[in-house]
């Protein structure tokens, strides 16, 4: 099925994260369908089930063969007729259809099915599932649901391999990507992203305009309308998922990127910009943008509609570039969901703080709400080697205005490829932005981790404060550079303050005291101090200052 | 002058930051007076002044010699006479005078030595400069200027020893760190804090009732009024420029604790907790608050009113007992003013985002806007070993809100003590939220950074990059990881895009095409490109695709 390449990735990693197991769950009102959850088994017998990104790979039961990929589960799930000669999820959803994909969504988001189908028939969210990546397990993008992460991968001329493109993706949707971009741009374009189709748990998206680049040498100018729409058929025919197009780079708005900082910073921005500028004519992904849907709906192959013009500074944020770009995304929006097309719309980039929730309102007013999908932003320019963080401040603040997912940002960002470890910190770093908007818009849940968690650190449950957090391996690292004992991960103290003394063991102390007392409300409150502070100081003098037992011993 | 200790501090880390040297600058209107600049040289001949907090140790010319200390630089500078019996900055700000410490404030801060005059004298700035600890290089903490960050460094009884506490006072400070806390809590707190006294550069704070408890051997119910006055009067006779006082802790608020997901986290809180119910009267530093006023102001010691019952987990953000502990610090602060001490109010902690501007917006009303100084806060309870970042997104946006100085959190939160990398990230990390707070708040200067790095980026400097950042090393280690030879250092490609293609070489290209068509305007551009495409097309074919020049060869 693949070509034969130099480097086979033969080995991934697979096992369950630290203290979780895989656990399926049915899907209701399906024929036997089933969805995965991570469950955290918690050392007070408890459990807390979380949703799970990481495919097979972490089910100790799944056989990984990566030479034949994943089983092809969706090929057997029901497919309902096409719709105006649509079959995407959009127009099944605008016709009233529930489809499997979006019961199994459903069941994942803890939602009800019809919300699923509601918000895709109003386009405000996506399904991007291509019926030829049958491999992949079913999720939503959308501002009604929980915010979802993107880790970019791929190799470029310089660096990497096949092998380690492969392991990016099953490490970066092991640690919560919910979708993955390869943007390779080197050789073996085609076979590292078959490796990455057949083994994907995860929707897959990709920057065509990369691969058709390669086709010509790397000269823009030589690109043509018929080598892009055949590049787009082969990756269609792959089973990619989604796919940014940037249709929006008009030759008009070019020039006003002239005056900027950074000028033009998407890759796909400026590959357009050279195109348009060297024939003087309307980029051909405008102007052939109805032949495009076409396509796209005969795989249900979702549109991102990428942001060439997206801002690369502060300096450039919201300018005319950026939101003359955002007004035509907003008109191939309509024309997309006329054809049945699902469509997502891509945005910026850096952004200072004060500036972020604009393009939120400015996307949903002009794109009809389409789920936008944001790149950070970056909430300063002046740190390189940390714009992971730099661009989580964004990430998190767009979130909660509104934006549906993000794509990560790695410590390597403007540096260099993010390498394994690079693709773990990102991810992580987004899920804390995700997860950070979920609370903050209230979502349904969300809080249910934090509680948690919180417990755990409260009633000195190291382990379970470890196997609940995002990243187990590395919290309970550092616990045990300091205090490595295995005895220290019952203990009721950490490192901070020793043993002589801890706050948290005091408010286990107050707790206990105000029961005891029958303090609840400020009304109890009240009424036991006016018994008078001597009585109960010598009723606390009485129980030999019991509660404060654990300090006084030491 | 100290107890000998068993660990000299005898190096510290010293030396310019990669590609800076330390420049002294006029201070206007005083008698001579210089303040420092970390001035930035860049390979085109340019050169970007920054902010310094990193004391001598960065100037090449300086001889270190901890243990003779810094130079006693404001020993000599001129000191008005006590207005009303206080001599603070305060009493003379009100009192209309400005001086020398204001002036040099202004001038760090590039505004008006009236804006800190009137600033200080409204409350809403402090300026912590204990007449103890004259070695300090003054500096500012109010919404109307920079956001500023402070580091915790101290020694535990479980681990630390005095030298690694000394290195990470100047480690801090050399990253940017405003003002660092000494949160020792094990043996000889009382000579770390010396050895840190008198080499730092930064104002220094403390939590005066950790060093009371080790006095009572640990229990807080041993704790006394005379006790702790006497550590007071210790701490402020050593230099300590502001202090922590959990005075807003009362008997009839802990109760409020006791149905918390996580009680009280505050280790001086909980202190205070434990001996209130203990005793079952009020808080001794409550009904002794003005004698600590009286104290506080012969040295000119900055109050940190402390948020005893902050919350420490999503689920305790914004609840009862916090809200009535800071109606408590409201009374406070009018006390501690009317004594002409200067005051701020500690915050936050565990906040989730949509619940970070209420914090601010209250602090305000009731703490007559004196300066709110925040922990993060935490954007989400779930990611121990990030909490760095999970806190940097809630600091970004309580600093945007109005906070005026972030307490940073480091990797190691609520798993062990930092060490000297996790000081470090923890002080980028925080820079980064200060700074982005900076610009969204329109802080005038601030993107000078952000411009000069984007430049620098666009044009393929490097270097410039590297050394305009928050952290050179870093940011050109990760580079050189990927393209370590040093041509690579002045190529017009990174390792994202390889050679063949790079979109910022486009946008040049862009650039010279719109300037040689004279296409600055959207007027302009509708102009040119109505003289007609094919027409322009023709001409850009004349000049042999010229300004693709570099693409085309590849």
């Amino acid at each position: 099925m693949r070509t034969p390449v130099s480097t086979d990735p033969t080995t991934v990693t697979t096992g369950p994260i630290q203290g979780s197991s895989k656990v399926y769950k049915p899907v209701p009102d399906t024929d036997g369908l089933t969805f995965p959850v991570r469950r955290v088994h918690l050392t007070n017998g408890e459990h807390l089930d979380l949703y799970d990104t990481s495919g097979p790979y972490t089910d100790t039961e799944a056989t990984i063969d990566l030479e034949n990929g994943l089983p092809k589960m969706r090929d057997a799930w029901t497919k309902p007729a096409p719709v105006d000669g649509a079959s995407t999820q959009l127009a099944w959803a605008r016709a009233g259809i529930i489809t499997d994909e979006m019961r199994y969504i459903a069941a994942r988001e803890r939602v009800s099915p019809e919300l699923v189908r509601d918000e895709v028939a109003r386009g405000r969210a996506v399904i991007p599932a291509n019926h030829k990546h049958p491999e992949s397990e079913p999720m939503i993008i959308g501002k009604a649901f929980a915010v979802k992460i993107n880790a970019n991968i791929g190799n470029s001329a310089v660096s990497s391999s096949i092998a380690e493109e492969v392991e990016k993706m099953v490490w970066a949707s092991r640690w919560g990507a919910d979708t993955i971009m390869d943007l390779s741009t080197g050789k073996n374009i085609h076979e590292t992203r078959e490796w990455i189709m057949r083994n994907s748990p995860v929707p897959v998206g990709t920057v065509p305009i990369y691969q058709a680049l390669e086709k010509v040498n790397g000269d823009p100018t030589r690109l043509t309308w018929e080598l892009y729409r055949d590049t787009i058929i082969e990756q269609c025919e792959q089973g990619v998922d989604y796919m940014t197009v940037h249709a929006g780079v008009l030759l008009r708005y070019i020039p006003l990127t002239a005056k900027r900082v950074t000028g033009i910073v998407s890759r796909g921005g400026s590959i357009m910009a050279a195109w348009c500028l060297a024939h003087h004519q309307e980029s051909f992904l405008y102007t052939h943008f109805r032949e495009l849907c076409e396509i796209l709906r005969e795989y249900d192959v979702t549109f991102s509609l990428g942001d060439g013009l997206r801002p690369g500074s502060i300096a450039d944020a919201n300018d005319e570039a950026q939101f003359a770009e955002l007004r035509t995304l907003g008109e191939l929006t309509k024309i997309a969901k006329s054809y049945g097309v699902q469509v997502m719309i891509e945005g910026p980039g850096h952004v200072p703080m004060h500036k972020i929730a604009e393009n939120v309102r400015l996307e949903e007013e002009l794109c009809e709400e389409a789920p936008f999908y944001t790149l950070g932003p970056l909430a300063t320019d002046i740190a390189p080697a940390y714009d992971h963080i730099t661009s989580a401040i964004g990430a998190a603040m767009i979130a909660q205005a509104g934006t549906a997912m993000l794509c990560y940002v790695t410590p390597k960002e403007h540096l260099g490829l993010p390498n394994r470890d690079d693709v773990k910190v990102g991810v992580i770093t987004y899920k804390i932005a995700a997860h950070s908007a979920d609370l903050a818009k209230g979502h349904p849940h969300a809080q249910e981790r934090d509680d948690a968690l919180s417990r755990a650190r409260f009633e000195f449950r190291w382990i379970d404060q470890f196997n609940l957090s995002l990243d187990p391996d590395t919290a309970r690292e550092y616990h045990d550079e300091t205090l490595p004992a295995e005895p220290a991960k019952t203990a009721h103290f950490c490192s901070m303050c020793g043993p002589k003394f801890c706050s948290m063991r005091i408010s286990a102390d107050v707790r206990e005291y105000a029961e005891r007392n029958g303090m609840s409300t400020q009304e109890d409150i009240d009424r036991v101090l006016a018994q008078g502070m001597a009585e109960k100081s010598a009723e606390f003098a009485d129980n030999g200052n019991q509660v404060y037992l654990p300090i006084s011993t030491s």
